[in-house]
């Protein structure tokens, strides 16, 4: 079912808006998704790069390499945005230690933090600390409604910060969204690579493109797991994040590492020029 | 919606069964839930504590904190069952280093493995890299399925290793099973400790007990972070997990540490203490 989805809904574009409805009788969902996935196109369309930061495992730092990937991007000048995907369960806020932030504007007005755009349902809610328990069926209407509701204006990238596991909510994204790729972020455990693999395959299934692989939590020399789950998914290794003690503590405080300390800056200069070569050579 | 699904499904019990017809008009899902609730109680009757090892987030080491209760209890002489109710991103397996275990009986039979029974949705695929993409509600089915359909027998004690997040897969094994109570696992980051509350707050709307609240990754003296989830749960700290680059190591190496470990082995002594002091106070 879901290759099949897949394999219709990437091959969707301007001039197909037409075969919608000719396909009325095709399932249901399945034409909501080529409708959703069509007007979020159009929607988004001032977005030139969408990039989705995944790993189907959670605490393997997903969300503060989409924070230093947004911030290396922007220190270039560049108009970049930053989705908080984790619909049910937001840190983006927390991590950069704006959680008091509350977007009361609709349609949804990202909030601007040092020249990124930012958005996350935490900013919807009146108290962070509160769980928002929604099923399955909730979550995928909300992550649509969220995007399509969602005003980023002119932007070069918007980095999206997906979800763990392989389910509805990076599903759903998976779907929708036409993303010019992934990164797969990793660690050097054993559990955490064999689930990287995973997150890829996943990402593959749907007819995504991998940009790379990042591995964080690093210790002195690049893990074998990591150069095992790059050669699973015939894709490279975009760079290594060193000095987990000292990252974890400046996002402890809201600090955002890239904007404050040369070494983390240079590694993820180094990582943000590949993926800009990735995308110009695409 | 939630909160009524709550009420009403912890009053249920034996003489409850009649009940059940009388509301037949009630909603479809509702009546669903009610019914899968009774048969478990049944189909688990010969369980005494079942025990959910939680946290909103993921990567705070649930897994991990899962088996070593679960080794410790069986070192006591109990008989203890582990149960990965990740079902979309099973991982106790690689964490057991027993990830070629297949289950092919079925009903299922959990794999025994240094006495301890334990049963994993990674059991019961071909390969394990390979993700598993389910929609919201297929998993709530799989979810009752895979606890109707496993045969544990006796036991003294089931610990439920949880899905991260605060929708469908946690949601389902609250609302379903009758547990005698919930450990929340934490980290000293502050990201952590807002996620745990939100945990916490979770099982609390849907009438589960706290048992205490488990400090992993922890420095040398317990965090203010973590002292403020268990002030804010009204609940306790029952312990604190160090030498998180040891852990991960024989994680790594599927060595399950208090069986290897004398000083983890005595910090999870005392953690099972306090717990089985709860379950008998309660």
């Amino acid at each position: 079912m879901i290759d099949v989805f897949a394999k219709e809904s990437k091959n969707i574009n301007n001039k197909d808006v037409n075969n919608i409805n000719i396909r009325a009788n095709a399932p249901n969902p399945f034409i909501k998704i080529i409708q959703d996935k069509y007007e979020l196109k159009t929607k988004l369309k001032d977005i030139k790069y969408k990039i989705g930061v995944y790993s189907a495992k959670g605490g393997v730092g997903k969300t503060t390499i989409s924070i230093n990937l947004a911030y290396s991007l922007a220190q270039k000048g560049l108009k970049v945005g930053l989705l908080d995907a984790d619909i049910d369960c937001p840190n983006i806020t927390i991590f950069l230690g704006i959680e008091d932030s509350i977007s009361n504007e609709y349609p949804l007005k990202p909030i601007v933090y040092k020249d990124v755009k930012v958005i996350s349902t935490a900013m919807l809610v009146d108290d962070l600390k509160k769980p928002i328990i929604w099923r399955g069926p909730m979550i995928a209407k909300m992550i649509t409604d969220f995007l399509k509701n969602t005003e980023w204006g002119n932007l070069d990238y918007l980095i999206i910060d997906l979800p763990p596991g392989t389910s509805d909510a990076p599903l759903t994204i998976m779907q929708l969204l036409d993303l010019s790729g992934f990164i797969i972020v990793t660690t050097p455990q054993k559990v955490s690579s064999i689930n990287s693999i995973r997150s890829g395959l996943m990402a593959r299934r749907l007819n995504m493109p991998i940009i790379g692989v990042i591995e964080n939590f690093s210790k002195e020399k690049l893990n074998e797991n990591t150069k095992n789950v790059a050669d699973k998914l015939s894709t490279e290794v975009l760079g290594a994040v060193k000095n987990a003690d000292k990252f974890a503590d400046m996002t402890d405080k809201g600090i955002i590492q890239v904007l404050n300390d040369d070494e983390i800056k240079k590694t993820f200069d180094s990582i943000v020029n590949k993926i800009e070569n990735y995308i110009k050579n695409k």
